[in-house]
């Protein structure tokens, strides 16, 4: 029985949330509440000493990092192919994961949580949550976390801002005489991407080119991406219509 | 025919190289001076835009990114395979990889630049160097550029230094009762991971465990390997024996 260790169907939860509604599989659903820092948690540190979400344990192995647990599930699972067949098309679709950690990520991340997350703190119980960063054993992880919780700057955002202009360039470019992002159709590529972009209608519509618009409604179509939003807890997967400041500024 | 676009067979560079000698596979060589910022002059930016090596190019395609060109490669031109068969050991194998992506790479390379990189480019001319940083497309690259050129400073270096330990904490628990990193046998995370640790002769002995040290001697061994690095303009891939300032601290 496979059993993932999931946040909100959103960024790399997501992914492996909507690769194994996809496949079809069962799964047994166990909510990491992120807000809540369980990732920094004892228990879940003791499956992911990294404390990041998801984790999908099967037969007593415990497998993190979204990208290689969705390979894996393909590999394993084969049925329908989540990966184009020509080995120069899997390098386009591993090209466009590796982007996504990379890049588009931490830029997604940075902007949801100066939009959404820090203010989402506020209505929490934070006496813990120094504690739960003490427990992070990289120092560049906590220093993460406490800037995050102290505020990310302009700098952080200007960087993130250009980080988003370039995907979208990207998209566009690759969904020229395309409906998906790899060659060889519907594939990984499309599921890492969409679990950070779908968040643009709330940060930044006016930057979304007329393909990746139309990717994006057909990406949100899908039965199986559509089960695994239902899987939410707040019913905002996204944060979109959660309150919180201003929309980011993109000028 | 394989044109390899590459620098000296160290770091991501040396991946490709000797995953291209372990299959046999022919190729044409193209050598991109990294210390002549070759790299970011406007013909090899036409092949990749992020202006990084190395470069594949085959049938009309450049490919990127170390991780993917090497699985690439083990998808078409399977014998001898160099990843795992199980699925789960193949997901082990790219966890390796992605470890050396996101963590050693740059950690192993600020502490060769700062060892060496930063001595060897006064050697240069550095005219140009300027022109060609400002070639760069992406602002956080071009600042990368520029803090490396002016000298990185302590803090970067301690987050280095904690990744090193870190990662040879990994390879000393994954080398228990096993010759190869990954399970199922030697594998891209062996190339992967030797790219870059092999420049610790000069950054770190101390730090060495037993089962690594021995690890890095029997892939120093291997045929494949010693002919990659045979392809070294300078004789001396890992600048282990350039001149440089006092080896580095790491108390």
């Amino acid at each position: 029985m496979i059993e993932l260790y999931h946040w909100e169907p959103n960024a790399a939860s997501a992914r492996v949330l909507i690769a194994l509604k996809e496949k079809g599989l069962p799964f047994e659903s166990h909510y990491v509440d992120v807000l809540a820092f369980e990732q920094h948690a004892p228990a879940f540190l003791a499956l992911n000493p990294s404390g990041e979400t998801p984790v999908l344990v099967l037969g007593g192995e415990a497998f993190n990092e979204a990208s290689y647990i969705c390979e894996y599930l393909d590999e394993a699972f084969p049925d329908p192919a989540l990966m184009p067949r020509a080995p120069i098309d899997r390098w386009a679709a591993r090209a466009w994961q590796k982007y996504v950690d990379d890049y588009l990520a931490a830029a997604a991340s940075d902007l949801a949580w100066a939009a959404v997350g820090a203010q989402a703190l506020k209505a929490r119980d934070a006496s813990g949550i120094e504690a739960a960063i003490a427990r992070i054993p990289m120092q560049e992880r906590r220093d993460h976390w406490r800037r995050a919780t102290l505020g990310l700057g302009e700098e952080a955002l200007d960087k993130a801002r250009e980080r988003i202009r370039l995907t979208l360039q990207k998209t566009e470019a690759d969904l020229e005489g395309s409906d998906w992002l790899a060659p060889g159709g519907y594939s990984l590529a499309d599921i890492a991407v969409y679990a950070y972009l779908n968040y643009l209608p709330r940060i930044g519509p006016e930057l979304v080119g007329e393909r990746t618009a139309a990717w994006l409604e057909r990406m949100s179509a899908r039965p199986a991406v559509q089960a695994a939003e239902a899987m939410s807890r707040t019913g905002d997967p996204y944060g979109v219509a959660a309150p919180g400041p201003e929309p980011i500024r993109w000028g």
